[in-house]
């Protein structure tokens, strides 16, 4: 079993309205030392041994589910667990 | 200059409706090996030094902000960037 982290952000030359709003309210609650603000998305994923390499299946969630690639990256980091 | 990255999930006991949604469209897809997912927030928070320590600033920010405690869980990691 492996325990999958996709981290999907925005590329840098998209604006990110979501984080545009963020960054206004984190202004107006008076934290004015917060610059900047990105935001994206984190997913934790189960992944079961099967005969296909988990690195092929991740790498092809991300791209087909997970993330668009037109607009975002993506990165992942894969753990092995050990069945208790 | 700090880039801080926070990662805020679900807490476990909480339903994940968004992760199940994920899930059924993998298993649509064949992906059978993928057996949970979980969906989280990423944000990257630029943060310029002020007279307050970034730490305290950045749980701050999370508490009141960026996370929901009652049902979700943060963390973050904080990383200094030296001005070019």
């Amino acid at each position: 079993m492996y325990k999958v982290k996709v981290y999907v952000t925005l590329r840098e030359s998209v604006l990110d309205p979501q984080g545009a709003a963020v960054k206004h309210s984190l202004q107006s609650l008076s934290y004015n030392e917060v610059s900047d603000v990105r935001i994206g998305k984190y997913m934790e994923l189960t992944v079961e041994k099967s005969e296909r390499n988990v690195e092929d299946v991740v790498k092809e969630v991300c791209e087909r589910l997970l993330a668009n690639p037109v607009i975002e990256d993506y990165r992942y980091e894969i753990e092995e667990c050990v069945a208790q």
